[in-house]
């Protein structure tokens, strides 16, 4: 018997349950100013779009667990609770890595800015969006632990869930803080691969898929052998998630990835793929390369050696390789799981669109 | 029989608590990566000092609801929870004011940024520092989460701990964008005040004394009545000991704030103080004074001006007779909550020691 709700259901249900805490908020705040309906209702825009793919993630790892939404519909706050983590993530992240478009619209921090100098406010409106910004991520990050305790789950203080929901957030953050620090601290040519692969890790591949997977299968009641065969699922699919993002950052079509082509060579991130590349070449093109990479004066013809140097290399064939061998690690733990073959189905499905070679 | 514990009793716990929350965190990043030390240690010095003025207060809200912290050690969790919310209320807001001393020290994100510039790392060192100074604050917030979490208090998920413990929350950064859009927005000059004392109430006086006494009381077991009671004493004591910091903002004598004279005047902040004044100054009068409240150029004998008028109009006066009248309606709160008199005692000197004139 199948075990998974499909993603439309969860969808539907994430989406009311973060409307419900987002009303509930704002009718909350309108007692104490109106003025406050401009601190949540840009949070509201913010969250109403999304993939919903973390949300997805731990639902599903409830329901692997035994967990059943109809007995216990609380589980939607979870995952809404998942989608505040990730609002607050992304809403810090623009503003540290100062980007201003996010989905296609103005980041948090942008719109405020943007907003106070149309408005000719007084002081200044860069530090305006910024400080506005802040406020908002740290509020998504508050009422993402408002609506996970309110979602009432019978096992919400057990260890097992409780060790989940920690290291959930704070991994990620370390990962954040990994990740600026390796694109500012001068690194070793032979090491950046390592580094990055420590970022991809914790910023990315756990906080996308192991830990939200985990984090519901904890709730759902699962036990050490269970979380421990979802963790080898969910780490290698975190890892080829992102492994196809960091591809797709430099040799994406910009028509689907909606950034510019060699994004991630313009910007100077030292992913693993560049890493992989710098290993490679002899130190002189290494030199080049490093000290090129993310120079504000980068040429397009430069950006196209680049490209050519990662084909070349065989950086990204191997690369190419990684991904597929991190999908396969994938599909063998899938086969592992003693789940119905629909569910199998639905996940094996599942893997092929957060890895496929189209953003 | 008095039932407070010593304040230098409850300090040495909470430190130790927030010591080993900080130290098993260090623990578990460093396995992540030995660089990840780089966030969590200034954090640990960050916290290291403070005057613990919420925690005390979240810890005597427990003892007066009949809690016990020796049969419930897990208290000085919760204090030390409120000492990391507080941390990471500092860290932002020294960002969001471009602020960059605190506690006669760097700030946290100041210190990252001098740290990348005198490194010689690559990119912008004032991005480098925002960025790592929100991922900084970030990690405080779900820290004091976690270690909340981790107290095992018995009564951590009644209705009333979760209500208050999310207002406590939300409240503050609601309060912290009410401020910066105050401060940042027109406004008329009659209604300076009421927005300067929805702020002072929001992100002060609820938040450094109402808030912090009513989640340790709701932990410790207070009924509705007592809640209520207890409100009656924390509101005013709250605003009375942020009306004497706006007081201390402008008149305070600059070897006791470590301030410059004035400084209020000279950032254009606009408090309770100022908005009373500008209602009781003629036109031509309250638009000079508007226009060069936290004027560049805003010279020392223009300060002076201000100081001048604050005193002429009689706003200074009728500011320290609220403040007198908010102090009186904390005493008289105090009268009527049923406590042994040597308690009474000690929180009458409390009241004394945070609405002092020296800072």
């Amino acid at each position: 018997m199948s075990a998974l709700s499909a993603p439309a259901e969860i969808i539907e249900r994430v989406d009311a349950a973060l409307a419900e805490v987002l009303s509930s908020s704002a009718a909350d705040f309108a007692r104490i100013s109106p003025s406050a309906a401009e601190l949540i209702e840009p949070i509201r825009a913010f969250t109403a779009k999304g993939k919903r793919i973390r949300a997805l993630i731990a639902w599903w790892g409830f329901e692997l667990a035994g967990g059943s939404a109809s007995a216990e519909p609380g589980i939607a706050r979870v995952a809404a609770s998942v989608e505040l983590l990730h609002a607050a993530a992304l809403i810090h992240d623009d503003i540290i890595d100062d980007s201003d478009t996010r989905r296609g619209r103005p980041a948090i921090h942008a719109a405020y800015r943007t907003g106070h100098a149309e408005q000719g406010w007084s002081g200044d409106s860069e530090l305006y969006g910024i400080g506005a910004g802040i406020i908002a991520g740290d509020l998504c990050l508050t009422l993402s632990e408002q609506v996970y305790t309110a979602s009432g789950l019978a096992r919400l203080t057990t260890p097992s869930a409780i060790r989940h929901h920690d290291d959930f957030r704070r991994e990620v953050m370390v990962g954040q803080f990994l990740d600026i620090r390796l694109q500012a601290a001068p690194v070793a040519a032979e090491e950046v691969s390592e580094r990055a692969r420590e970022v991809l890790t914790y910023k990315s591949a756990k906080y996308s898929v192991e830990h939200p997977l985990l984090l519901g299968a904890a709730l759902g009641g699962a036990d050490d052998a269970l979380l421990g065969r979802l963790a080898e699922f969910g780490l290698p699919l975190g890892r080829a998630f992102q492994l196809r993002d960091d591809e797709l950052g430099v040799f994406g079509d910009p028509e689907v990835t909606g950034k510019p082509a060699g994004d991630d060579l313009r910007q100077g991130k030292k992913t693993v793929l560049v890493g992989s590349a710098l290993t490679r070449l002899d130190a002189e093109t290494a030199d080049w390369f490093s000290s090129r990479l993310g120079a504000p004066d980068l040429t397009d013809a430069e950006i196209g050696r680049m490209e050519e140097l990662l084909r070349s290399t065989g950086a990204l064939a191997a690369f190419e390789q990684e991904i597929d061998s991190e999908i396969a690690r994938a599909d063998v733990a899938l086969g592992r799981l003693d789940i119905a073959d629909a569910d199998r189905d639905r996940l094996a499905e599942y893997i092929r669109r957060l890895t496929r070679r189209s953003a």
